[in-house]
């Protein structure tokens, strides 16, 4: 796992910045997707991509452009989340986030670009077919806007400062961050040419890796370190966001966090495909510590 | 031309605003994409595209949803233009702007969920190939983007406060405005199966409108009137932007519209299609006054 993530890691970087670098545009906004993008992260919605692609045995070479448009997506969406008028953060793994160094309006202005950029990466791959690309833009579009991440955003922000139900922060989070890893899987079985019974487990497989995903981003907000994390601990709770271990305390996340961990494992198994690295990148959602 | 407009402006508003409001969202956000999608407007930019198709003897409805994609970006870009991090406008088309009525952070996810659908409903149109997709979404995603639309936003902010000389301004309006007025008849090319020379010139064409249609939005800030326009006039002024009466004197300014205006027409005439309809475009642009 480790090799393949940092064998890709580096190819997707790559990718990515190569694309905007190549383009002709104000050397402000080019600077400051350049400098989103290269702020590291774990990148594991584009590992989730490649190791799908992988695990159907094609060459994961085919998935890297998708890959880097959706870490584009990724990247457009702590952007504009970090906005002053939205959670308005500082701090975003361990740097100034965008706005604080670029002002607002080249912030905004960085994070349309990428979110235009991913859409014609996808279009431009000479590696896909137009059939192949057209259901990736489609699926991109769905999963991102806002039947998905976009109005996963808006719902985070309309319950701020409000006492949800543990149903209701389930749904801020399947879409502000579970909508974008399930296109992850299955932009992966596309364009490994997985059938539909494939998807809709790998869809599955998503849906609960990402809520394992999210518990573990609230309980290190609780238990991790500064250093390591890169954002001020506590600042949830200082949000007045609502959390799992605030709804169901530390030990009951936990127990969720088993619970969801175990069924993304489990849809794994009726799967016709190499697990091996799905398994492993679970594994390192659920015992990271940053 | 009036009855096309008409007719196609109403058929246009339907794809839009029906296509948002089949969707699954959070009522706020879709409130708010309605709310710009439905505050009219001149809806040029759809019109010259299905004017392309009309002029090449091709149904203009195989255009309808890649025009209402258009307008989506279009109708995104004016609010995020709008934002108080950017030009700090209160009033569009004689309505409040989508901030003043939904807040900083709705009005920014309205955008961005605009942008993202824009690219949905061309991979979703069920009348034109993938490979017309493909190309149609590279193409959006080119002239939109920080090599088009978006770089020139930039350039605009950076050029505030600013003496400007004519060519500067120039370079901020191609990319501003004109890009994304180049795509409109590009697009419509794309979708009859125009050549590559009917492109270009038809490129030509738009690169020529596109600079009337901004020189003549100056010339309307000064000489026009509060109620036809929808917004203040001198705002221009007063927020100190380079305008080309401000470089050229008002009567230079006519003179350079009229110059455009020429080549425009100039561009259409080495092409073998039926141009009735853009030429009327072209004096529409050029007389109207607001």
């Amino acid at each position: 796992m480790d090799i393949f993530q940092q064998n890709y890691k580096q190819k997707l970087e790559e990718t990515m910045i190569g694309y905007v670098q190549a383009k002709e545009m104000p050397s402000t906004i080019k600077e400051a997707m350049v400098y989103s993008l290269q702020a590291g992260g774990k990148r594991i919605r584009p590992v989730l991509l490649l190791a799908v692609i992988e695990g159907f045995k094609k060459d994961p070479k085919l998935g890297l452009k998708t890959a880097a448009a959706l870490e584009m997506i990724h990247t457009y969406s702590l952007i504009h989340d970090d906005l002053p008028s939205m959670d308005d953060d500082d701090l975003r793994r361990g740097k100034p986030t965008n706005h604080k160094v670029f002002g607002e309006a080249m912030a905004i202005l960085a994070g349309d670009g990428l979110l235009t950029h991913s859409f014609g990466l996808i279009a431009e791959d000479p590696l896909i077919t137009s059939d192949q690309k057209v259901k990736l833009i489609g699926l991109l579009a769905r999963f991102a806007g806002p039947e998905g991440m976009v109005g996963g955003q808006v719902a985070d922000i309309e319950g701020e400062n409000k006492k949800l139900s543990v149903e209701e922060l389930e749904t801020i989070h399947v879409h502000k961050t579970g909508k974008l890893l399930i296109f992850s899987v299955l932009a992966g079985a596309v364009i490994a040419g997985a059938d539909e019974e494939e998807q809709t487990m790998l869809e599955r497989f998503a849906y609960h890796i990402g809520l394992a995903f999210q518990i573990q981003d609230d309980i290190l907000d609780i238990e991790g370190t500064e250093e390591l994390i890169g954002k001020r601990i506590g600042s949830d709770e200082s949000k007045q966001k609502s959390t799992y271990p605030g709804l169901l305390t530390i030990d009951g996340a936990k127990k969720k966090l088993q619970f969801h961990f175990d069924e993304a494992l489990d849809s794994l198994n009726g799967l016709d495909m190499d697990t091996g690295l799905l398994k492993q990148i679970s594994h390192l959602i659920v015992n990271r510590n940053h």
